[in-house]
């Protein structure tokens, strides 16, 4: 591996990143390094089947923003869709809260297509991100079945039901990552993570994004030996999310809504973490805990502010050394 | 079964119908009639997998066609249906040459959804039907598989390769009906014939639409046993299909594109047959083997023009005695 010294000298970036803010961030590295430089490895623990078809709500919203088919002012689904196919299905008493467009349809019919031909999620997920032409890898944390589940106070639940359905509404107790004892890492995750120079960890919620996937043993452990250097980005700015659930989950579940709680959710795993610049407390507790932290501004707006936030990240992580503390975790 | 002796009396009418000629006569009849008097059996010798979702032409056209969702000027297809589904079907590298609109996998999505639960075919349909407020009883000739082969001078195809994928283009000298001699009637086709007071044959192809239900042994003798009169409408006017590859077909197979070699293919099944006002010699060659003949303007235009044709088909049925050479047959 060659010596990384600035940030443009970064030739393979692992993201592990979940929908919303990951994509914003990814497609900031994407504009950041060269192409082919970044690989994403996508959270599956908010798939879900719908009329038979198999949606991947955070690898679809990747391969949306990377290909800049987004629709930006929601940060998730296709610009200009419409809801025909699900207007007829509703007509046809099917249940239609999940707000499928036409042209995400598309996508979702054929990857259910390719996988019942027995393909697998990462073989689709690579060549749907080829066809779209995002200039980036984009793979699945797992081929394997792995599905955030939540207890609430209206009982245990799927995450799309209680994310879309119910708008996050049942206030939630507990969170199990379903089928990740079981689930193996991707082999293009594994080999994106083996030849990585840099591996981040998107500004996505801790909980419901990053934690499914290191629940998947083998990619965590992949990620706590590998001798780069790991960099998380808080998706907190004082203690507010950007977008999404995320304070009031940590709140539900007895965290404190902070960025340094959220580096405490990335312990052994760490070998610098970037906070808001506003957020001093936390960089301040953290840096007294032995991590490196950088200070900036995290709020990402467009994708030229994601660029921004990309390039400053790149240039913390030249310039970190892999802490002796986190390979000893 | 109370006696039907004018046009008016028909408190329930079978239709066998294919797509887009059928459905015309249908909406005819569906005017013509009180609500729920008419059940189209229909044609599923054209159905087809795309991307693994069942679509099921001659259903969808009857559907949309008797729920004033169709596409008029094209005969097929939802009015106002975008393709937003299919082009990203086609930018992810998928054969696309099937027009599949937005609204319309909103259907094939449902459907597929409903089979693979374990619904049959018949059940999706009549539930469909309802759905749609279509006021007419759709049901499928059999939940088997049954599917048209054309053998042609590019060898064997299925249906829709051919119609849509090929336009026709190859020539045919063959046609098989796969799956027929194991196929059963769906149990609600064999309902409605049994409890008919008149059956009618659609100005559809003969030998892609109303044959291929033939072909189902039980369905056939059901048709052939039933005490109701059975009317044939001709597809062709002066020798010219309205619609579709009649024409060419019965040529290319080597029979007379005429209204009498049409009524031929449902020797030993016909009380009556309609031709149109111009085809005088059709008429006598009919008339002169025994057969019933009402001569009539048959080009049905818009809905208005259809129930004028269904009318007038069924004062011709309403005076028919079932001839004894058919029960005989």
């Amino acid at each position: 591996m060659a010596e990384v010294e600035s940030a443009g000298d970064f030739r393979s970036v692992v993201l592990l990143a979940g929908g919303v803010g990951g994509a914003r961030i990814a497609e900031g590295f994407a504009r950041a390094l060269p192409e082919g430089a970044l690989t994403v490895i996508a959270n599956v623990g908010d798939d879900e089947e719908f009329y038979g078809l198999r949606v991947c709500p955070d690898i679809d919203t990747l391969l949306y923003t990377l290909s800049d088919r987004i629709n930006r002012r929601q940060g998730w689904g296709v610009a200009d869709d419409t809801v025909k196919a699900l207007d007829v299905l509703r007509d046809l008493g099917a249940p239609a809260w999940m707000k499928l467009g036409d042209a995400d349809f598309g996508l979702h019919i054929w990857r259910s297509w390719r996988l019942a031909e027995g393909d697998s999620l990462s073989e689709i997920t690579v060549e749907a991100a080829k066809r779209f032409d995002t200039r980036t890898n984009i793979v699945p944390a797992t081929d394997d079945r792995l599905r955030t589940k939540l207890n609430t106070d209206e009982g245990w639940m799927d995450f799309q039901p209680w994310f879309v359905g119910k708008r996050c509404g049942p206030k939630v107790s507990e969170l199990r990552y379903e089928g990740a004892d079981a689930a193996r890492p991707s082999a293009q995750a594994m080999a994106a993570i083996g030849a990585a120079e840099l591996i981040v960890f998107a500004p996505s919620n801790p909980l419901l994004s990053i934690e499914p996937m290191l629940a998947v043993a083998g990619l965590r452990d992949a990620v706590a030996q590998t001798p780069a250097p790991c960099v998380g980005v808080s998706p907190l700015i004082g203690g507010k999310a950007v977008k999404g659930p995320l304070a009031r989950l940590m709140q539900d579940l007895g965290l404190e809504a902070t960025s340094r709680a959220v580096a405490g959710r990335y312990a052994g795993l760490l070998d610098g973490f970037v906070v808001d610049a506003g957020d001093t407390e936390d960089a301040e507790a953290l840096r007294k805990a032995g991590l490196s932290v950088a200070s900036m501004d995290i709020l990402m707006g467009g994708p030229e502010g994601a660029e921004r936030l990309a390039r400053e990240v790149l240039e913390f992580a030249a310039g970190l050394v892999p802490s002796r503390e986190r390979r000893s975790a």
